[in-house]
């Protein structure tokens, strides 16, 4: 069993070979710039992992990971231009750099050429992997129109929130281990208990980095905190307090957000940690990550193969803060 | 053997549906306005009439049918988007309707959903219908690549412009014809005649389109004529008349677009008609024709059976004018 850092050594000698055509110039190109930018290639490399849970790891399973890494850069590219971003991991976007038309297009067409990897795979298999895929790529999509209607709402339920987040981050995640697995030859039932553990998992960090976002200490964080505070943005943290505080803290959050003082992180820290909106998100991680490991305890499958899995699972979600 | 109408008609009676979830309104909404403005599904029915040729329709061709008019519904609203048309069959594009962003994520996840319609299909054709499904979708890709460089571009040679209406236009038609004739269990020469046919027919009736918005009777042809010369579209005629244009000739023409004086449009079509691109056109589309008609002619099919197609053909390219 490898580790997640093994299994990404070996995803990355495959997939940096050139996914594209040369001509026409600009609309593979912003694809090449857009691959090189990078990134950690988590799905890819989960896809693998959920391959080799159940057997040795087979050239369909690095396909069906191409496929979700293309897949998740069409909707970075494309989400980049619905958020107006300028920057992605430090470097222009796609839309900035090349033109939103190209961009456009460009993401259009890496999503085809995903479908391109997917029918590479053995054919008993195609169906269910494409149907899967599918059904993914639809959630996806969903959690991104749920993240922009919510955006333009005054007041979000925590349940319409944690669906969205579901939708738009964590499905993707748990998706990747499945399709692993179904290459893998496992059976429904293991199947079911692996996507769970992903999108639990999924869950989990996002609470959490809604939380570090907050709460971190940007020493240990890297980064800057009050991120998500100064920018208005919908948290769990943000969502969970509107729902616990009092008309007066309401009517200061309200405040907080339209006015923007100079020391509004601060005073929105302050009223979440009296509404225990801190305590709250912890305790939320927690029950997430407790229902992952549950799910990975009830697969049935050696524990010694879990290991990487669970090695994972605690990397992304016991960041030390 | 069913005409285009009759196919049509059982075409509509299965298209005609809800392809879509209701929630989020709205990503699906925009959807299913945008299929509601119809249009004349002429690609599906193709791929109906593809099946027949070879044996009788199975459903799987109406699959496929549907994924290709849904593909063709995200290209249409993607294009317009990079074009910033707003209007589309006399209604308002999705942007225009519902904003940019909506409009490219109805786009995503209907192309995401066409590949669903791809994936009910039986699995021993399922590899050799995505693999001609996406090898066409990526050149209409580069096809709308191609055009929108050419529009920046001073001058266009007229292969290139061959090219770029190939695979912005003819080549999903022949794919259409040919996914149906897979389908049908037709033979790979069999089969690329199909295309050939399809692709000489969708190149005759760009042409030919070209043509009738310079040289046709507004009467007849049902709309103004000139529109193409007013807005200095790039066309067939005036690329070809930039190649044959003595440098007086250039001169003027390049004059006419760059100051749009009120004669514009009888001005160009003087000239057009000076280097003799009228009389190239139609010989253009008449070559086109022949080499559709050749390539039907070697199928080894019984003729009877491709009495339709030959109706649709010259319902295509043969209107009076």
């Amino acid at each position: 069993m490898k580790s997640f850092e093994d299994l990404s050594e070996q995803f990355l000698e495959k997939f940096n070979i050139k996914h594209f055509p040369s001509q026409p110039e600009n609309l593979y190109r912003p694809a090449d710039y857009f691959l090189g930018i990078g990134g950690k290639r988590i799905r890819p490399v989960m896809c693998l992992m959920g391959n080799e849970l159940f057997d040795t790891i087979n050239d369909d399973a690095y396909h069906v990971a191409s496929a979700i890494e293309l897949f998740h850069n069409f909707t970075l590219i494309h989400d980049d231009i619905m958020d107006k971003a300028p920057l992605r991991r430090g470097r222009q976007t796609v839309h900035e750099k090349f033109g939103e038309s190209t961009a456009l297009l460009t993401g259009d067409v890496m999503l085809v050429i995903a479908y391109d990897y997917l029918n590479k795979i053995n054919t008993s298999y195609l169906h269910k992997i494409i149907h899967l895929f599918n059904k993914t790529a639809r959630e996806v999509c969903e959690g991104q129109q749920w993240d922009m209607d919510f955006e333009k709402k005054e007041s979000v339920l925590l349940n319409e929130y944690l669906k969205m987040i579901e939708l738009k981050t964590s499905v993707l995640l748990a998706a990747s281990l499945q399709m692993g697995a179904i290459l893998g030859g496992a059976g429904d039932g293991n199947q079911k208990h692996l996507y769970e553990f992903g999108k639990n998992i999924g869950m989990a960090f996002q609470v959490q980095d809604d939380y570090l976002d907050a709460f971190g200490d940007p020493e240990k964080f890297g980064k800057q905190t009050g991120g998500d505070i100064a920018a208005n943005k919908k948290t769990f943290l943000l969502i969970k307090a509107m729902e616990e505080a009092n008309d007066t803290q309401k009517k200061q959050i309200r405040n907080l957000m339209q006015t923007n003082p100079a020391d509004k992180v601060p005073q929105m820290i302050s009223i979440f940690k009296t509404c225990g909106v801190d305590e709250w998100a912890r305790e939320l991680k927690e029950k997430y990550i407790q229902s992952a490991y549950t799910h990975l305890d009830d697969i049935a499958v050696l524990s010694v193969r879990k290991e990487p899995l669970k090695y994972l699972a605690e990397f992304l979600v016991q960041r030390e803060y």
